[in-house]
């Protein structure tokens, strides 16, 4: 390919929005397939791929997708797959060759990836059996860093995360049961998102700790790796750990949100300040741009993620390779060997005190993660050269889970989003953790820091509800800063508009108090437009709201002043009896402000 | 106590009601807990308790209460403890003595217990470490069935369900691992409330599968037990795996509940045709209380039921006593070594396996739970006498767990409800099994069949939400049989009460429809009581009714006839332009038949 004459395409970026635009102008699956292999070739390094198809064959597969179909949200997208996840028609070796076998299926995921248009490239080199974060442990010859070849690959999703970094492929496919969807982000400058646990199917995914795996998406920028999550997610009755989660496109970012780092006695930078330097630039940043930042120690989060291999959980390693180890022991890598034999050792009476001391764990975390909207942490604490890795295979790995192994064991949700060049030019990246679920607000709040980091505005969606979200209308204390708006915020509720009634309302202080609480009622003519401020509250919250609205308040249509209804807050006329007609201030805000220039007076 | 000349307290029967009257009535806590030790005296079975303090103790804690304080919901109930859940000032042993020891403090649900006015009266026999389901596995000497001494007493709550069965306490603490607080119910015909998991903090508690345990309850009736219940249940920072859950009042029994129960090929009796015949008579009855009753085949709760003791969670029974098995293992009964050494060639490997397959399990019990409100199981499938469990230490136990083994290894609630002696004169018992959470709504059903099979009506409780749901308060076409109803009740409302308002409101016919709409609003002065029927809503589903809710209507605060406030349907004071006021009818329906009226002339 490098002697290709002609590479029309050599210059687009490879990004879903720039492929599809190109498609929706004419461009054809060839072509990019032509161009994405020309670019593999370009790299150039074999250690990325253990399997990928011949050229014609793939050429014969973009061509099989016929004209562009606008309907297929991934049409024409190629994409990379490591290989722990079954490619219908390409072996499957979890970089083991004795353990390799062919699946006549494609995994649950892989296929509702190719139903949406994409087609697979290849399988990409691991850390074998997926078991360490530096992608050198294989014997496939290990792939080399996109941005320096000296620095690791970062693993175990070596492979997927080397050719995103490359630019060659808009997502590739990895595993994360320690960090594998994370370090190798970090190390490659691109974002890597770790679905929560049971989001994505692990229906035709070799495992790792099957109670702590999960596939994760590599990608150029949060809103790629979004939209593949949201192809991806879907329930499968046949993965006794998926879990029905909550999709949709991303939420509007909080304007404030709560962001917990550690504190400086417990941050890790194993004494890269260069690292520690980047990271306090990208904390300023958050708080820049509103971020309300607490530090905590971190002891527990990494007590926790001292159980990942300390702990039972290696046993599920074992439980995979376990019969292989015990035939054919050369076969597995000496390093992953010793890691999964330890298992050997460990009787279920251990697991179960391993379960009871994570549990104990959970609850010196809860209080933390129960405090903020999210964690931010740097994603690797330093960089490794495969030198490094060279004299101490284990150390250095170690190290590089030292913001990742807690996250699965807690069952929480993290996205590792680049934040531009450190100053001595290696890649920063910082990983966004929350609750399960969150993936939605997690990369919301990403996409804000990857836009802090390129100095491009955030791209701000049209503000309405979500899935399973309600608009409401508040008038009075409810609004942001007032009393109230904890009664929303603590209900999930997030600020979407600021805006007026139509002209049709009168507005009344009512009597009693504090909280002063308005009183916003439709006139049957005349009437004024009353500030309001609509709110996005999970459907399930109105409710329990409801039964804390004193009389004479209510909930109801309101009519806003482009001519739309949405609920909000009305209020008894009879409730007019003692009040103070207030409609001409126009608005909440301005009776407050009236109130506190009469006190001073 | 034999000897007392006098027991005024002899007939009456020691239920929370009975005993509160008497309270009430100005009888002491000393002359209860007199009768009491009488009572206890008279059954003359030294198997029930492992350890009581004398009698002045006893005598001196009941004076200790002072006067009668009806604020406190327990207050003068002697109870009993199974001996492995601690009491300040009792050894707690587990029913072997090299174990013992003595706590300083209560275990956190005794504390609530005898916060609330509770005096335990001692520590009740059990199968050593909770291991079994016979009563008869303790080296204590075996308590006697509180029916037929013949007959096995039950386990591993021993002491605690025979001490219930002879009416010597209104309620007794056991616990349950694989059926222990609902196998002793069974079978000396009482009440067994086996609680959600979490919902009774286990902290002084001696693990059993630590994973899998509860504090369970026996009473006399079903609302005893769901009364001690709401007074031991509360979330507990300090055990791991204590849960917030839902409590308060009964609900009200749904009126056709959907209720699965084991076919005909999968029921297992053991060649009990008098079991099967007191089975068949219970379904009979609910089926004729208005059950929706379905078959399935129980297979898979079967192969869930394997796991308990084939499965690794006998390695959580291990890491309680290995070091006591190391040491010292002739401390230990030879059954319960036999069961818990199992453990000793259990690896950690194995444990995930056991964890894997239950999840598959899981997934296959999952639609038949689905699909129904809660399972109907016997209690037990047959008798075995003492004699049977000389013959053969073990198969008796397995047969005993036929029903009770997959509950707490599926997350699943349960209540046992006796159900009348059977055609031989023995208990008849059923357990109700719901899904985690569901407690109120099991023992609102398990009071309804403990009604059916004394042939009093079940008591009617107070029409109130339940956990979890809110009232709401109808006026018009929401209306029981009116177009709009199916708002409701597809949201799972349930209809509480018919009543009205306080005479403070116009009632107007709103222009528009169909459906007519009607329009409720507050007057300031003077007004009609107007019909409006309650409704419990689930709180969650609010929202999607308020979505749907067209101005002028809303939601806001209704005064209902009795002076009290619940939310409910309001109507915009704007809209009573082209209204026609129906104040004077009272009522929707009133309207409705108006309009016949007229249309008819």
């Amino acid at each position: 390919m490098k002697d290709a004459p002609n590479r029309p395409l050599a210059d687009l970026p490879f990004t879903l929005t720039a492929l599809r635009t190109a498609y929706q102008d004419g461009v054809t699956a060839r072509a990019v397939m032509t161009e994405c292999l020309a670019r593999l070739a370009d790299v150039n390094d074999p250690g990325i791929f253990i399997h990928t198809p011949d050229e014609a064959t793939l050429l014969a597969a973009a061509e099989a997708l016929g004209p562009f179909d606008p309907a297929l949200p991934l049409w024409g997208m190629p994409f990379a797959v490591k290989d722990n996840i079954d490619v219908a028609g390409m072996p499957t070796t979890a970089a083991c060759p004795a353990y390799a076998y062919e699946p006549s299926e494609d995994a649950f995921v892989v296929a509702r990836l190719r139903a949406a248009g994409a087609i697979p490239l290849g399988k990409t080199n691991l850390d074998q059996f997926a078991t360490g974060l530096v992608g050198v442990r294989t014997p496939f010859g290990a792939p080399k860093n996109a941005l320096d070849p000296e620095i690791v690959p970062g693993g175990s999703s070596g492979g997927s995360g080397v050719i995103v970094g490359h630019g060659i492929v808009p997502f590739s496919l990895g595993t994360d049961t320690a960090g594998s969807g994370r370090v190798p982000a970090a190390l490659n400058g691109i974002i890597g998102l770790k679905p929560t646990l049971g989001a994505l199917s692990a229906t035709g995914v070799v495992p790792a700790c099957r109670t702590l795996d999960t596939i994760s998406i590599f990608a150029q920028n949060v809103a790629d790796a979004h939209a593949v999550y949201g192809v991806a997610a879907a329930y499968d009755t046949a993965d006794a750990y998926s879990r029905p989660m909550p999709s949709g496109p991303l939420p509007t970012p909080l304007p404030a949100p709560r962001i917990t780092i550690p504190d400086a006695a417990s941050i890790q930078f194993f004494g890269d300040c260069v690292q520690k330097a980047a990271f306090e630039s990208s904390v300023a940043a958050l708080k820049g741009a509103g971020a309300v930042v607490t530090e905590v120690d971190f002891t527990p989060f990494y007590d926790v993620a001292q159980m990942l291999y300390e702990g039972a959980w290696v046993a599920e390693r074992h439980s995979v390779i376990d019969h292989l180890m015990d035939t054919d022991p050369e076969a597995v890598l000496p390093v992953t060997r010793a890691i999964v034999g330890k298992a050997e050792t460990l009787s279920a009476t251990d697991a179960f005190r391993g379960f009871y001391k994570l549990a104990d764990l959970k609850r010196a975390c809860a209080p933390i993660l129960d405090a903020c909207d999210m964690l931010c942490v740097p994603t690797i604490p330093t960089f490794y050269t495969v030198a490094d890795l060279e004299a101490d295979p284990v150390t250095p790995n170690s190290n590089l889970g030292t913001y990742t192994n807690f996250v699965n064991l807690l069952d929480l949700a993290a996205i590792a989003v680049k934040t531009g060049p450190r100053s001595d030019g290696r890649p920063g990246s910082v990983t966004l953790i929350g609750p399960a679920g969150s993936d939605g607000r997690l990369a919301a709040e990403a996409q804000r820091i990857e836009a802090l980091a390129s100095g491009t505005p955030a791209p701000t969606p049209t503000p309405q509800p979500g899935a399973g979200e309600i608009a409401l209308a508040v008038c009075g204390a409810h609004m942001s800063g007032l009393p109230l708006n904890g009664q929303l915020t603590s209900r999930g509720g997030r600020f979407l508009a600021a805006t007026t009634t139509a002209p049709e309302y009168s507005f009344y202080a009512l009597p009693g108090g504090p909280p002063d609480r308005p009183g916003l009622i439709r006139q049957t003519q005349g009437g004024s437009a009353i500030e309001v401020e609509v709110w996005a509250m999970p459907i399930e919250s109105i409710g329990s709201l409801l039964a804390i609205i004193p009389a004479p308040l209510g909930l109801g249509q309101v009519r806003l002043g482009d001519g739309s209804s949405v609920p909000g807050f009305l209020c008894e006329a009879v409730a007019t009896e003692g009040a103070t007609d207030i409609s001409s201030l126009g608005g909440w805000r301005a009776f407050l402000a009236s109130k506190d220039v009469s006190l001073a007076q």
